[in-house]
């Protein structure tokens, strides 16, 4: 009787097991698809959430650290809208990943709007928003909702000189977090551009907007590493996909 | 010595079965949290994937037809930096979710920058980029990559008058697409704004920017039904979660 008992539970153990591993496999493909959306689900797509929405210094330089590009104000330069207020989207960096310095670098090239109109008027906003780091729509916040912080940069842009520590430091940081532009075309003519910053305007919170002292925000030091742990992680699921 | 066995085995057994109900547990969860994620995720974020980029019209209605925000270009009026191109984040609508006009329509308040400078100076631009729709990313494009698209209008922004179709329309469209808004401060003067199109600029492919005819871009019957249908899913999960 034992011996028959023990025979029905082996079956039954085989095919527990099959369900085991089927189940194990399913996870796995799951989180090796999740290579676009690492980090955890309820939470900012790309590591902690915001600080706290009354420390205006430190919620800035989060937001511009954690964003990828901007979308950069000019005066247009062009025939049919000249002089009216244009816009363009720039990939951005506001340091290294592991050394944020809160000031916006961009790759620019004479041949896009938004250097042809700098070449005329230099001053410029850059404004970039949590939406695009998808906490917004994690925490089922309207774009427009005051709690999806957006951060604006007034001031004037200015062409950073090669051969100089910045230049070097900031297209080390540009092609760090932007490896496409390695091989966008070498006969662009690129330049390195920076804003010398003025005014920062930012919607946090309900109330308004705020103004961050300019001085305050450069000076702080920020310590974040969820861009560096979220490119690393992106790498490494390159490593394994290659 | 079959007893002894057979006691072995249902540990075993148990045992077994234990890690399979984690494991099972573990992919409910991940796949509950898909919530936010609705769709396929290497494909377009929120539904089909964008025209050929050689259809300029169909593709600029698509681009901002998916965009549910856009940064809004105007020429700034604050004290600090008055007359500065200055950007802000605005929920956008081009129409209801199934009837698209390729107008976007904004709702306003005269307390935000937007307002305020659109009532000294009504040129404007309104930038919307397939970033913003996570097509980009899925398909591992820089946000400048050229085929990651955006467009920009630029125009006059001009104020609907209440109590006409378009006021009726535009309300509804919006409130629809934005529900939040149905919850914004009651005592904040909202008036609704479309903009007047003179000029619609595209970056979708290698060889730099194209212009679209405008009127054609007005007289395009769009027909794509995915933003219905991702909104659907998102209430129909909401219907699941309460």
């Amino acid at each position: 009787m034992w011996k028959q008992l023990f025979i029905c539970l082996s079956v039954i153990c085989i095919y527990g097991e099959t369900k085991y591993y089927q189940e194990k496999q399913r996870n796995e493909w799951v989180h090796k698809d999740d290579g676009n959306e690492i980090g955890t689900r309820k939470s900012h797509h790309k590591g902690p959430s915001p600080p706290d929405h009354t420390k205006l210094v430190a919620m800035a330089r989060y937001v511009l650290h954690n964003c990828d590009w901007a979308s950069i104000a000019t005066i247009s330069t062009l025939p049919a809208i000249e002089g009216f207020p244009f816009s363009n989207v720039k990939s951005v960096v506001d340091g290294s990943m592991a050394n944020s310095t809160g000031i916006p670098y961009f790759y620019m090239s004479p041949l896009d709007f938004t250097a042809r109109d700098l070449s005329k008027n230099t001053r410029a906003t850059i404004l970039v928003s949590l939406e695009q780091t998808r906490y917004c729509e994690n925490q089922k916040y309207d774009p427009e909702d005051p709690r999806c912080t957006r951060l604006m940069l007034s001031g004037k842009m200015k062409k950073i000189k090669e051969n100089t520590n910045e230049y070097q430091f900031a297209k080390a940081a540009l092609f760090e977090r932007h490896p496409a532009m390695a091989n966008f075309p070498a006969d662009h003519d690129w330049f390195i551009a920076k804003m010398k910053i003025a005014q920062i305007a930012m919607v946090d919170w309900f109330g308004g907007a705020k103004y961050v002292p300019v001085k305050d925000y450069l000076a702080y030091n920020y310590t974040g590493t969820e861009m560096l742990q979220y490119h690393n992680q992106l790498l490494h699921k390159f490593d394994n996909d290659v």
